[in-house]
């Protein structure tokens, strides 16, 4: 394929989940949309300048664990008890090589830790304090622990721990500035984007705070590379959200490119086949965006609703929630 | 196929690597083969007393785990910062559950800590002191963290310290009673068993100390689903052994199930090709165990040599160190 027939574009997800009650009768969607369609514009427009897939997927998780609407970074849930453990991973579809880190509570921008193992370390995955002091090596910015809390996550915590409840996401229906479209009790957070740039490379990067009232130490898929994390030039880039430990026991992401290599399917065709057959037969809910390198798209969800949007070079930014 | 046709088979690795000239013109390779042979006996009996693949590729790790000629429990390698870390793993093929642990210091058998996680949570992948707090809660024994050491990994340390080199395993030629047959300085340490029991069905399990003078907080692929261990009765069960954040990108584990699923390879084929097309592609060392449901099996390595053995139900253990 000659690169000049390659149209740059960047899809993005912010989770998944079931409807809320609330937004049934109620335009509140619009924070959501907006959201979505701000972060777009600019990895859009890095693309449009020639900016590599790497570098798009880098700005738009970037900008998703900045917005408190969103379950990474800053608005990240609360452990059990009450600490935050951010996971994160990159990867590079032309070279294959990946970053991650998980269970890092101080680095402001995980995803930009996960960059540095890639780019800066001879490993893959780093976690816990080894991993915020290369972080920390590398000149990233840390923060209290706190800086990632929001009154509506302590809240979600509170609930939580009187219920006694392990939630996917969090439990808080009034965030600020709009009551959230998805039923936050049973949404699936993660944020996640990829791309294909110019030259016909593709990447893909998640970030994710993981469950209210999670247990300590947990990780999720969105750090796993091949489970919530996966790009390869040859078949796709693909970030998932759902219920993490069964998209690391279908090796969700991986799985919809050795579909694409060894059986011959299309990207939509192996996406679907991951997400509304395999995953659903052991109870995996959520969804995934999937892109490969000829610009085709698919952002298949099982749940009744999945925050996305995606935006080629030269068109209008798209954005959803509902199906 | 009929359950009466199952010959029950296990199959350990201990590591893989290049030949040491110390080893040319010794006969020490016995310590490690009268350890192999040990430990494949030991399995073999459980299976053939109708025990469950589960079971024996934990009793096979358990006893890896406890003998110091291998990296992994007692006898793992020292990090930077002369801590240990500990990571395991452990897949069901039948029901496709898995557990596993990453950056344990206090858990004395990290594969049972693996197995807990997998049996008695919601999660997969535990690390650090949540882990260690979950294996203290299901009464697993934690153990002060310098019951891992021994003094020639010690040593491997301090001479990886002088020469500020990450070492891949370990680099002291010294173990107390015999000179190891393989490079210490460049052997890639793991343990691992693969097995299929009497019903049918397949597990896999790995268990790791890392690489002497690791960064803290650095996770290879023994724990990672699908990198380092997968087990699907559908295809098949494997554990690695070598570098492991190629097997880490390549998802080498779960590859050859999806060769075998999507592709129509046999066990060897898929194994044969990962092991010695795909990972050497990208830089990757080492090998590892493979195993169908049908007691096919594979013991590939791109190494001068991979500590490993086999035993099916009612015949004599195998074990071979080069190739």
């Amino acid at each position: 394929m000659s690169t000049a027939t390659v149209l740059p574009v960047i899809a993005i997800h912010g989770g998944a989940g079931t409807m809320s009650r609330a937004s049934l009768n109620a335009g509140q969607d619009a924070a959501y949309h907006t959201a979505l369609q701000g972060i777009l514009l600019a990895a859009q427009d890095l693309l449009a300048r020639g900016g590599s897939a790497l570098d798009a997927v880098s700005l738009a998780v970037d900008l998703l664990e900045d917005c408190p609407l969103f379950n990474a970074g800053h608005g990240a849930v609360f452990t059990h008890d009450a600490t935050h453990e951010l996971d994160a991973a990159i990867m590079d579809g032309a070279s294959l090589r990946a970053g991650a880190v998980a269970c890092v509570s101080r680095v402001r921008r995980p995803l930009r830790a996960a960059r540095a193992v890639m780019e800066r370390s001879e490993h893959v995955l780093l976690v816990g304090a080894g991993a915020e002091a290369f972080a920390q090596a590398c000149g990233l910015e840390l923060v209290a622990p706190d800086y990632f809390s929001t009154g509506a996550r302590l809240e979600q915590l509170q609930r939580a721990l009187v219920t006694d409840a392990t939630l996917l996401d969090h439990d808080a229906p009034a965030l600020a500035f709009a009551t959230p479209p998805l039923d936050e009790s049973r949404k699936l957070g993660t944020v996640g984007a990829v791309a294909l740039d110019v030259h016909g490379n593709l990447a893909a990067a998640t970030s994710t705070g993981g469950m209210t009232n999670k247990r300590v130490g947990r990780v999720g898929d969105s750090p796993l590379i091949g489970a919530g994390t996966y790009a390869d030039n040859r078949t796709a880039a693909i970030s998932c959200t759902g219920t993490g430990e069964m998209f690391i026991r279908a090796v969700a992401a991986y799985d919809i490119c050795a579909r694409m290599a060894y059986a011959g399917l299309s990207l939509d065709a192996a996406a679907q086949e991951v997400v509304m057959k395999v995953l659903p037969a052991i109870g995996g809910r959520g969804g995934l965006i999937a892109l490969d390198a000829r610009g085709n798209l698919s952002l298949p969800f099982n749940t009744e609703g999945m925050y996305r949007g995606h935006a080629r070079v030269g068109e209008t930014p798209q954005t959803a929630i509902f199906a």
